[in-house]
């Protein structure tokens, strides 16, 4: 049987013209892989269906080698669970009309309650589930199309393990497989240390295409490769020496004041007034600092000050920004404090944004490069998290037949899919239009022919192996051609007057070292009796290959592999 | 590589015994394949999601064959084209809190709009799409698990025609897919001549299986074959000389009344009063019957005498039950109506729902045979229902060059997969446990063995091609089989001391002709050298195959092709 292209396949495209100057989202509308119904929703087609089914493909083989299994979790969830893990007033959160009920965001809430009803004994741990299905996400304003929608299809897994020991394998396993399904996917990734926000638990890495126009920004240490998130990343300023230029205007001190959850200590955390302080540095220094309210300054001064507790008791840790020096201008210090002793002083320590160029906090050598990011995967180590607040506990032997009830240890592991396409799409795309990589693309091969129709039954069984469509459109050669390139399919063979030769057009990007491999295969082949293959090349790339059509499918495969 | 039984098939079973009693929604759960997080929800484990795939993938096949091309909409829908068509005020419709969304229900409205966008001339038509994907409902008494719940996965199918000829051919090929579709899945079913209901149109057929505890109502005739739901079916009474036991009682007349649109007429249905009548029944007779608003019998009554219209063009149309007879007892006429030459009165119509051995009303000969089903499928042919307030033309060249602008005609098809899934669950079920059809089994072949693993390697490559699952988990032989057979998996094979000779256990239901057809090829094959192939009988049935590991495949395949 011969594939064909979907038939809504270039129905926009007659009059279409690309430019580098239409945006993304708009591209992929124009070439009718999604649309949108309203703003924040997508429909997809057969040809945006045909991608998600890739990266869903991609995403399964590595997961299910991983030992995770596979479900699918209702789209509704009540609210019952919700309101034991305090997120049922969260924001962004689409609620049913009767209020009973959400759209799941994330599924942190029933997959614990699924486990929950499932477990009997400690021995069934790890449970480890993922679903790729729809979230919901209300939005206020949804934008870049599919980047950041109402509606967006995703992958969520979870794991549940006996102890931190355990989850922290299975997160470093999961780590694992998310490198092999970005590798696959073929786009240049980083792995980025990052904050859990929301969602909870004490580790987390962000998984980041890096783009210029990505909302999100990372840090990459020139010297230790350490890259993170940048609301995660400390660094230390450059030497005076360097600075010089740098410091200028930094010489006011603005202070942030905050106290521990005892209220006993007061925390002043002085840093350059032009920087932005992060808190949660302040509080790696001390950690029972309460971030749980947020109090305007003069509250918490004034609380300090008449707080009845012990005045002996009383403490004050002040905290210099790293970046402060002798000649910064401190301001006076705002309560009366008299016990001097009870004063402690932390100088040198990082508590603002890091920026470009700054020393690595990690390895306190290299520096800052900054870069703009799409976030398009997210791990966290959850802990206990969920599984305190849902009562998921096990039983445990601890040691000589003790028994302790424990609660279950959990990670969560997701990947945006509708993200991941938008992205892609972004980052590979040319003036000439869209360009995926292999991998993923709707299709691989486009067939093009003017001739009879019995050369194409010829070679769709000659191409029975791979990935191709035939255009059998009432289109010039020309347009389908064009048309092809457009919406980002690697290759287009094309059957002209010289069949059984044949000509191959590559769109598709090539990676380090392709050339290199390909001319090492094409000469070898070369010397191979009756094989012919020759190359024409524009700009230093090749852009068709002329082969018979007998070794089409060997030349298609290897092209594609090396794309 | 192996492949083995998901991680959570059997966690349930260790204890669990199968009887009768259990309904087969609690079963579905028991066995692992749906949880209901909560009334009207469920979660789908790996083995639900096995079962999901291989009913969609017997949809796409037959749909995609059938000119179809697969989309994936929004599962939020604004509430704007709802409005347009009157359907935004509809019960059981899951609205946003916002009350701008709703979860779709259905998506003639979206797809409709899709169309649109999409139509640019004649020439592109016919368009047709489908999705598999969920659908909502506002289901306030849910029930039997997945056969009525608030969400469920459906596919949902749309065509658009350039005019009613076309669009009629359409909706018969779809029927043609549906057969094939029914057939494939393998279980008994019929298409019933139904009503439109909400959705619109005129034209619509329901696909049941036939099941004593469905919800619906068909009627058959013994004669013509013809098969409607009970809201359609017509019939006419049982002879004199047949029914004097029957006729008792119904003797006592009960009318209904109704107007046409301008108020002129008033119709009056006689009906014998034991019996239900069917307004639809009366509108055949009398097309512009108003049954738009339902109103008290006084009120109707009341406009009509006091309609302030010409009182000569007042007519009384009197519509007499086939049922009714000189021995009925009719009512007094009861209002003023003087012009005794504007009354019409029409005899012998049928106009109350009929009953279990009445005469067919298509061919007026057969009696009617009364059965229970659940309704899985639902094809309509919409016209211009949705086309028309949401102004979907097309320009069309009608004769000599003249244009004419035409509503696009539409047709809807739907089946509910996860109806079907616990439709064929209820049917195919008995005390011991599930048992699907091969078609859709979660996997076809579960294969035991308490020797040594290499064994298993060994077959897992001989049976390559087969869909089978080991199961690999640390419990007795017999219990494997046991839970193999409660799950309703077709077949088991047991590797056992006797290896390489197997033993192959059957648990899927048998077709008619299996026995002649298996024992014919078991005889012919017999003859052929060392093919050691026998059988085991219990009650005439074959419970156990005994063959050498080398024909394992041939026969198993042969045992699922023919069960």
């Amino acid at each position: 049987m011969i594939k064909q292209v979907p038939k809504l396949y270039g129905f926009q495209l007659s009059k279409f013209k690309c430019e580098s100057k239409i945006p993304t989202f708009e591209l992929l509308h124009k070439l009718g892989i999604v649309s949108y119904p309203r703003s924040g929703l997508a429909n997809w087609t057969t040809m945006g269906l045909l991608i998600q089914d890739k990266v869903s493909s991609i995403i399964r083989h590595c997961l299910d080698h991983c030992g995770y299994e596979e479900l699918r979790l209702s789209l509704l969830s009540h609210k019952s669970l919700w309101e034991k893990t305090g997120r049922w007033d969260q924001q962004e959160i689409f609620k049913l009309k009767n209020d009973d009920f959400l759209l799941v965001p994330t599924a942190e809430e029933e997959i614990t309650e699924y486990a929950k009803r499932n477990l009997d004994s400690y021995k069934q741990l790890p449970f480890k589930f993922y679903q790729i299905n729809q979230k919901f996400r209300d939005e206020k304003r949804p934008r870049g199309g599919l980047l950041r929608g109402k509606e967006f299809l995703m992958k969520d897994a979870y794991s549940f393990d006996i102890d931190e020991a355990h989850a922290l394998k299975n997160y470093s396993s999961v780590v694992d497989a998310y490198h092999q399904i970005f590798r696959k996917i073929g786009v240049p990734y980083v792995k980025a240390k990052a904050d859990s926000g929301e969602m909870g638990g004490d580790m987390s890495h962000e998984w980041h295409f890096l783009n210029e126009n990505g909302e999100d920004t990372v840090f990459t240490c020139n010297s230790c490769g350490h890259i993170s998130n940048s609301e995660v990343t400390t660094a230390f300023p450059i030497k005076e020496a360097e600075s010089n230029k740098l410091a200028e205007g930094d010489d006011d001190v603005a202070v942030g004041y905050f106290m521990n959850r005892d209220k006993s200590t007061l925390i002043c955390a002085y840093y350059p007034a032009s920087r932005t302080l992060e808190p949660r540095f302040v509080q790696q220094e001390v950690p029972d600092l309460d971030l749980s309210h947020c109090k305007p300054e003069k509250e918490i001064l004034e609380e300090f000050s008449t707080n009845t507790g012990d005045e002996l008791s009383k403490r004050v840790v002040r905290i210099m920004d790293a970046r402060l020096t002798s000649r910064s201008n401190f301001p006076d210090f705002p309560v009366n404090f008299i016990n001097r002793s009870m004063i402690t002083t932390l100088t040198d320590i990082p508590i603002v944004l890091a920026k470009e160029g700054e020393i690595c906090g990690e390895c306190e050598k290299g520096h800052l490069v900054q870069s703009n990011a799409i976030e398009v995967g997210h791990t966290f180590y959850l802990d206990e998290k969920y599984s305190k607040p849902l009562d998921l506990k096990v039983v445990v032997p601890v040691n000589e037949g003790t028994l302790e009830t424990k609660n279950v240890k959990m990670g969560c592991y997701g990947i945006g899919i509708s993200r991941v396409i938008a992205a892609v799409a972004e980052i590979n795309r040319d003036s000439h239009g869209l360009r995926w990589p292999a991998s993923i693309a709707p299709w691989q091969v486009t067939v093009i022919s003017n001739e009879e129709s019995r050369f194409v039954k010829e070679l769709a069984s000659l191409l029975s192996e791979t990935d191709y469509r035939w255009d059998d459109r009432d289109v010039s050669i020309g347009k389908k051609i064009m048309q092809s390139n457009m919406m980002g399919i690697p290759l287009v063979v094309i059957l002209g007057k010289n069949y059984p030769r044949v000509e191959i057009e590559v769109r598709g990007e090539r990676k380090n070292g392709y050339y290199d491999s390909l001319t090492r295969l094409q000469k070898q082949k070369q010397k191979e009796d009756d094989f012919y293959w020759e190359t024409q090349y524009l700009d230093g790339k090749d852009v068709k290959h002329f082969v018979d059509k007998e070794h089409l499918p060997f030349v298609v495969k290897n092209l594609l592999d090396y794309l």
